[in-house]
């Protein structure tokens, strides 16, 4: 600080300060520099010549100008923070500004996550046929971190009654809640019910959720009082959800906060589900919105499906008393996404193609999110129809006249303005089990006895295909057994061949490599995307068009097997 | 598992399975128990009675009935996972399921956190006339832990330009990224820039952005490389923000993720705002809804005040080229908060009394947020008739009758159905310093000379009740020295005195005995809460009364010096 001093008196007159520093005692009001003018009336030199040490103020200075008043952040007794607030980084600044060194925070609750069950191995271990990967603990732990608590994961107990008793009541006496994982139905080793009544008091053995039926809620012993336990069901889905419902809730109320109230949008739904009239049932759906409508695409049910959970945007819950809901009903969505990624989303509808999960790969590095459902090429061009997606991916074949997608697209889409856009030539064929032991050639060979059949659903591509050629041949579907066994994807119909459902299928190339099956090439088909004009121009979609002629991406499709790239990106037609 | 085999061939025909068991190699189809009967042919008792060794199964079975096909979850070469996404507790389920042990992650940033000042002081240590605690570092690096970075925080060091050099070169060698707090504007020791040019390169000194503007960013020498350092501005509003708006993004492309899209809203502005033309402005906004309207309050300006950051519910970006914006504009807010929060904010507008801090305290246990905004008396009867508020504090008196309030309510909010309810009542005074040096008995002796007076803005209860015990007393404003120095809470007055601003200002006791100041009572008076009827019975508002009625709640005003909560929580008035 160096000091202006009258000469004659010796009294501090001024003083340079930096922005920010406090306000000597003596002082009463702050000059901006630039309303200060040196002047050389000082004998002794400025040890610092941009400092000097006499001047003059150019204009009048009110007492107090340029001073921040103190109390103008914040004075004592005033609030800073509620209680059961989480503490946001500038949170913690407020407090040290006031002074505190520290605050009170509530206690993170210890929770202890117990796997069971002879048949669990742990991640990484030698899996042999009839093992299952344990993986529901390193999710709820993972959860339980995420909402505050402490998770101590414990090892895989086998379904042994004494060892669970021996591990639970361990676990009870150093920590606050139990998750005890699986065992929860009524099976012949499913533990849970018993452990829960040697150890405490079961309150509750099943509840009206789906998934997440078997849920067991007890208190069990520990120390002189008791905790808390849950059995939580061995289903992914279902355990996951059992956290969710269940865990999050006790895990806030114990940390005096609120659980996550997550956003919610009203979407339409893209078809049809049923729902069991008895329970709650939480629906997983992916969430797009097309123009200004927001739309639910349901996914799959099983609770054994944990990816359901991964590419869920959020969770209707259908209500109890209610039988399920009709496509084109108006769902209430808990979203598990921030609503602006939904705004970045390019919701596609329509033909199953293995390119789409590598497109989605790419368009994640343009900052889009390609949420793609698959009801068939016929369904997404009615989905386009009902402004329900932003593309869709089709494989039409019109018998008549050899050309692809454009005879239904005037069908379907009368008065809808579409580009049609190539995305790959692709080899269709029979997917068979590894060496082809039927021996199996054409299609003429589904009538043969002894061989089975697995389908794709109506209105798909490679369904309007089979029909095409079944009727080319004289084959009536009646003479082909599994005819009416119906799969969404090219993949499922690969999964229901390498699981000996059936002995063949008609898919590409790519789903039968993908489960090391053999694969009988029989056509070339045109995959292409249908986009109606007033996407095609959209800022949402111009990331696509980038991937599209991105060499790498043509590069990768390229290693599947039976496709072809050189067309991909070509605008095929305008339809108007 | 029990085997059952046929007695005549040994051939095995069925097993017992529990829910979720993998189907045995020999099995093609599942019967659930409920239609399987128990019979006695076997001459071999069963080990176990409840699973005997015979079976008659209740109705046909189709093959592969009640079998989950492979494949139903994922399959090889499906997409788990797109890049650039942020692992949530299911997607460590949905990795491990597919058999991964591990998946490559981006690695995260490392960061170093360097606070310069002279004057900074540890948190936690002894703290003198001029010293400023320095938190910012503590900010800064839990910004940076929240989005994803490792922060060092480093120690204070000196203002002393080979001290910084040196502690930056270090901090530049084992970093991705260095943040040196405060020394970044213009001032004597502001070295920031001169230890960028010296180390590397200046690009950027002070960007169009307020608060922040002294930001410095450049890149300087690390092994054979060279990283970016980024000059954050002392004010500890600036620093947080030049976190959100230069650190955030980096860090986000750094792990090949979407910086965090906050929600946004459209709100309207409770009052008038300036704004500096050449720079964006970065207004702190608390954020309600009332009726369907939601509604923005700006909060304090000062880059100093970081409680204004803590109150915030969002910032609206005022952009370069506008003046400001008049009460009544649509501002469109960044939320910080889920707006699902926003739902159970009671919105209140008008006078300002320190119960409302603790009110806000009471309410948080009842999952209400109270928002308040400082706008006197008449400016929340204001806020009434627009719809923007949901209750106002008031205490307006009629000199005519002797009332409170009444006469306001019916000339500010005719046709408006409105309910009276009581807070306290409470002592207004003159706050001195403590020993009331000037000796200041009355108001009348604010005319004498010598004696300056702090005020409150006009509309302020207070300032009400000022303006007529003066022209009861024949005093005319002119006379008093700084009866134009306004400032809009009790708090602030009190402040002023303490800091020696005005010698005395007309507020309540509790604001002088928060900053340890002398009070003389004067008048007592009546603060009410005036509610529109349309929200008297709403849910939201339901939390309130139950407060109000709370003996804790009522103790803890009590304690509080100058209260009487003897009334609180009486309906005093319905006017319609």
């Amino acid at each position: 600080m160096t000091l202006l001093c009258d000469p004659s008196t010796g009294l501090r007159l001024a003083a340079y300060l930096d922005t920010g520093d406090p306000l000597p005692e003596w002082a009463d009001a702050v000059i901006p520099i630039e309303n200060v003018e040196p002047i050389d009336v000082d004998q002794q030199p400025s040890a610092n010549p941009r400092r000097p040490h006499a001047i003059r103020i150019r204009s009048a200075v009110v007492p107090w100008s340029h001073v921040r008043p103190i109390g103008e952040d914040i004075v004592a007794t005033q609030l800073v923070l509620p209680a059961g607030h989480t503490l946001r980084p500038v949170d913690l600044g407020a407090i040290a500004a006031c002074g505190h060194t520290g605050v009170r925070l509530a206690k993170r609750p210890r929770v202890a996550v117990l796997p069971t069950g002879t048949e669990l191995v742990e991640i990484g271990k030698p899996v042999r046929a009839g093992d299952i990967i344990e993986f529901n603990s390193l999710v709820l732990a993972a959860q339980v971190e995420q909402w505050g608590g402490e998770a101590t994961r414990f090892a895989i107990i086998p379904d042994d009654l004494e060892a669970i008793l021996e591990q639970v009541s361990q676990a009870a006496e150093s920590h606050d809640l139990v998750l005890l994982n699986a065992g929860s139905s009524a099976g012949s080793e499913d533990y849970s019910a018993r452990v829960v009544e040697e150890l405490g008091e079961l309150l509750v053995h099943g509840v009206a959720v789906r998934p997440g039926h078997p849920v067991i809620l007890g208190m069990i012993r520990s120390g002189d009082g008791k905790i808390p336990i849950i059995g939580v069901p061995g289903y992914p889905v279902s355990a996951a959800l059992t956290g969710e419902i269940f865990v999050q809730p006790l895990l806030a109320r114990w940390l005096g906060r609120q659980p996550d109230q997550p956003g919610t949008v009203s979407a339409i739904l893209t078809r049809k589900v049923t729902s069991t009239p008895g329970d709650d049932d939480y629906l997983r759906v992916a969430v797009g919105r097309v123009g200004q409508k927001f739309l639910a695409a349901p996914l799959a049910r099983g609770s054994g499906v944990i990816t359901s959970l991964v590419r869920a945007d959020g969770i209707a819950v259908l209500p109890r008393g209610s039988q399920g809901l009709p496509a084109g009903a108006t769902v209430e969505v808990r979203l598990y996404r921030n609503p602006a990624e939904l705004e970045r989303t390019i919701f596609a509808i329509g033909s199953h193609d293995m390119t789409l999960d590598l497109l989605s790969q790419f368009l994640a590095k343009c900052d889009r999110r390609l949420a793609s459902a698959n009801v068939g090429s016929q369904g997404g061009l009615v989905a386009l129809r009902r402004g329900e997606a932003h593309l869709a991916g089709s494989h039409l074949l019109d018998p008549e006249t050899g050309e692809y997608n454009l005879t239904y697209i005037r069908e379907y889409l009368p008065g809808v303005p579409v580009k049609v856009v190539a995305l790959v030539d692709r080899e269709q064929g029979l997917i068979v089990p590894s060496g082809n032991p039927k021996m199996l050639q054409s299609l003429a060979d589904l009538a043969r006895p002894g061989v089975s059949f697995v389908n794709r659903q109506r209105g798909a591509g490679t369904r309007v295909l089979l029909d095409y050629q079944l009727r080319l041949l004289g084959i009536s579907p009646e003479s082909i057994q599994g005819y009416s066994q119906e799969e969404y994807t090219h993949l499922a119909v690969a999964a229901a061949v390498a699981s000996r459902r059936a002995d063949c299928g008609l898919g590409i190339a790519a789903a039968a490599q993908a489960l090391d099956l053999d694969f009988i090439p029989l056509y070339h088909e045109r995959y292409e995307l249908v986009i109606p004009d007033v996407y095609f121009h959209s800022d949402l979609l111009a990331p696509l068009f980038q991937v599209l002629a991105d060499p790498s991406f043509r590069q990768a499709v390229a290693t599947l097997p039976g496709y072809d790239v050189s067309r991909m990106g070509n605008l095929v037609a305008e339809v108007r």
